[in-house]
């Protein structure tokens, strides 16, 4: 009996699955095992695995058997015709850039990383501009090829990579209504919190208390600790596949909201991954449909349940029973405002709900100016303190809390952040159809269920995996195309209801 | 300018190895942090890599390339000379056994080895028999593939890939001289031990503290814990790469010298391979010289250091220091009678130096016969307490005790156990060289200086990695070729001294 194209196609890509899985493994273990002295060897290790997945998924064969299946086409089931365009679209981007740019790209930013955090460390931007200079032109190359390839604009092409079919012109519109309402709300809200006494919460919070009070809460919302792990590194991130997930967060020992509500974030990713149907598992329709709808499920979990009035309630005993505190600084409504607190702040990784876009905002003009040379580097940290002056109204007095204050350009993730602003975006569309869906979610929240809140994102999210185009998918999933308007709503409701 | 043949060989051997290092540390974390519900996952992570692996090692490139490199063999150092043929002896032994017979074995060990688990737990050998036989059937397929391609017998064929250049005629004189001595040995040092009092030694010894102690020791043995780690896993084993080195053992709450020498004996094993000259590192001559030379490491750091009198010294403190432990029981007089205690136990992990190799007698008998086919796997119980019976003078009252003990029949690993015999002859025989030329070894030791030990084994055998045949290896770094009577002289001279 012969196997059909298609049928091998599957079968090529469940190797590859198993690449990216282990792939997925070295990484996670350089993270949170891996002894300081060792990044040489595995640095090795991942290059010669990347090597070989780059090699295994623009072979010949692959190109070929395509070909074969595309012509077929008809006899396949619709997720099967959804996997095929998924096959291709990951083939394209592959061939669009040869392995030597990656690799180059990879080095450059390993170099640019040491630098950023020497930069940013000494608070000395001179140092990380030479290392990031070198990127940029690097993901220049990477954009120019991509963007041939798929026939878009430069910037376009590495969004598209993320987050495939939506593009900057959506990125703009939601943006400019964004910007058009949040200076005014922000004012507003501050106004309205002025009057609020807030106490600071304060005390040691051993980690390994910490620990027990994530995984109580990881636990409730459902994630699977006997086919995954909750480790520490130094920033949060999720690692692994589906049956194997790793998720890390970072405690601060003096405020235990920190830890939590990394390890929610990185939690909600790992619930997307986990929502996928499983015999799509080992194939490209099986994963997520891009890195915004990513973001919309960690910020759904860490920030608008994370911080919403019944997750409090739920959370309360668990606060006392893991950490032993207590005090009037630790009663409901003193720990509501603490979460809800809006501040024109400088960081992003700080930021309120309110404020949290227009932060993406200023990476977003500034990274596309790099991207087209409008901007040089030596003037980035001019750019950076302007861009915050206009949108916050004051400046960084130090380069570590302005333009170095992420990571991201130095490791050449260009066109990553709009995901975030795209997926707070996304994040309050669902939230408000599944509010109305769901009438009993709050109650359901405080009492520390979340099946049904998972159980709905299941069937109108996750379990679509990547066989819809992304715009369809959130429209069909919300009710409502994709736009700043839930967002808008949501903020409104929760922050100025008592003003409207 | 053209890469020549032997290099471009080099190159790929560089990329095998960082397979090999990738595939280690999936092994790792399957056995120390992997979630218990992730096996399948892993499973197909492991194959995937095992079969690129394969794929990479047989690719009729590399046959080109070896032939090629081969017409020019005299431009090449010694060493290089030495990588082809170890080059060519890895691709040999690959396309000898195809990857189709490798993975059908994998599967199978994988079900007898739970099966196993549950026989030796309901001390009910019919529950593995079934699984042992199909296990035996694939290593008899394997055993023949890679007889008729190294021309051997299959035996020969197994043990040859576990330790290239040893031969059942080398093993049996080795059994021979030893059979004639050993019993009457054993008879002697039990009669003469039996007039000494050993109390016992009790308590209750908290991990945390076992594995502070084992730390210090594996410090001042050498292990860079900025290139590897320390570790639980069910079974002690070392994984990883130079570089990267994971060596783990299993602490017991009652007893702190078994987590100890379970330590002892895998950083032996880590520091053979972190003896190699590091510009080989990559390459096949920069690995060890066959299992048999890796027991002798562990063995000669495990039993014969480890259970030495002035190691004890330098670990009575420390005992005193981690465990905080006092009273007549942990004098010096009282630890290393207990550590010597000769006696004819069933258990092979629990033999002492004098009756270990009786215990590697037995199963190598036993496994030669199961596999040419002589002895029928229902018969195995019988004859293996025939066997203790006539070796030791007890047959074991169960089957766990019996020939359920090891796990390594389980895994199809026939051809190993010789391994361990021939590790404590060689490493009675280095030890026997090595204190005729460092007359200060056991004042260092006693002090918890390791350096000159390990200095000379550098010297004389872990810098030489697999450039020399194994026999002429030990002839050069012991002055005496391979044979029985340095571990006679060393047993008697420990044992049996007071009676000479």
């Amino acid at each position: 009996m012969s196997v059909s194209p298609y049928n091998q196609l599957e079968q090529e890509w469940r190797r590859l699955h198993a690449f990216r899985g282990a792939l997925s493994l070295l990484r996670w273990d350089a993270a949170v095992m891996m002894p300081r002295g060792s990044a040489e060897v595995r640095g090795e290790q991942v290059a010669a695995l990347e090597t070989e997945y780059h090699a295994l998924l623009t072979a010949p064969k692959i190109t070929r058997l395509l070909d074969r299946a595309q012509a077929h086409i008809r006899g396949l089931e619709d997720w099967q015709v959804a996997n095929l365009r998924e096959m291709r679209r990951q083939r394209d981007h592959a061939i669009a850039t040869p392995v030597t740019l990656i690799s180059r790209l990879a080095r450059a930013a390993a170099r640019a990383e040491s630098h950023w955090l020497a930069a940013r460390r000494d608070n000395n931007f001179a140092l990380f501009a030479p290392h990031l200079e070198e990127v940029l032109l690097l993901v220049r190359d990477k954009s120019a090829l991509l963007g041939q390839a798929l026939n878009l604009p430069p910037y376009d092409a590495l969004v598209d990579e993320f987050s495939p079919g939506i593009g900057t012109a959506d990125i703009d519109a939601i943006f400019k209504a964004l910007s058009r309402r949040l200076p005014g709300m922000i004012s507003e809200a501050i106004g309205l919190q002025q009057s609020e006494s807030v106490l600071p919460i304060a005390g040691k919070f051993p980690t390994g208390k910490q620990r027990s009070l994530v995984i109580e809460v990881m636990k409730a919302v459902g994630f699977p600790f006997d086919q995954g792990r909750l480790d520490e590194s130094e920033h949060p991130f999720t690692e692994g596949v589906v049956g194997d997930i790793r998720v890390t967060t970072r405690y601060d020992a003096a405020d235990p909201f920190n830890g939590l509500l990394g390890a929610l974030h990185e939690t909600g990713h790992a619930m997307y991954d986990l929502g996928m149907p499983p015999s799509w598992r080992d194939q490209p329709v099986g994963r997520d449909r891009g890195r915004a709808l990513e973001e919309s499920q960690s910020l759904l979990l860490e920030m608008i349940i994370g911080r919403s009035a019944p997750f409090l309630r739920y959370l309360l005993p668990l606060l006392h029973k893991h950490l032993g505190v207590g005090g009037p600084e630790w009663e409901f409504e003193n720990l509501y405002r603490t979460q809800t607190r809006v501040r024109r702040g400088l960081i992003r990784v700080d930021a309120d709900e309110m404020s949290y876009t227009l932060h993406i905002m200023q990476r977003y003009d500034i990274e596309k100016q790099l991207l087209s040379g409008k901007l040089a580097v030596r003037d980035l940290p001019e750019a950076w303190n302007a861009g915050m002056e206009q949108r916050f109204g004051s400046r960084p007095s130090a380069a570590a809390d302005g333009c170095l204050q992420d990571m991201h350009w130095a490791l050449g993730s260009f066109g990553y952040f709009p995901s975030y602003a795209l997926g707070l975006v996304i994040a309050a569309q669902l939230w408000e159809a599944l509010r109305v869906q769901l009438p009993e979610v709050d109650a359901q929240l405080a009492r520390g269920e979340f099946g049904s809140v998972f159980g709905w994102l299941r069937e109108n999210m996750h379990g679509f995996g990547a066989k819809l185009p992304v715009k369809d998918l959130i429209k069909q999933a919300s009710g409502q195309p994709l736009g700043a308007n839930a967002l808008l709503r949501y903020l409104q409701g929760k922050y100025l209801a008592g003003a409207a």
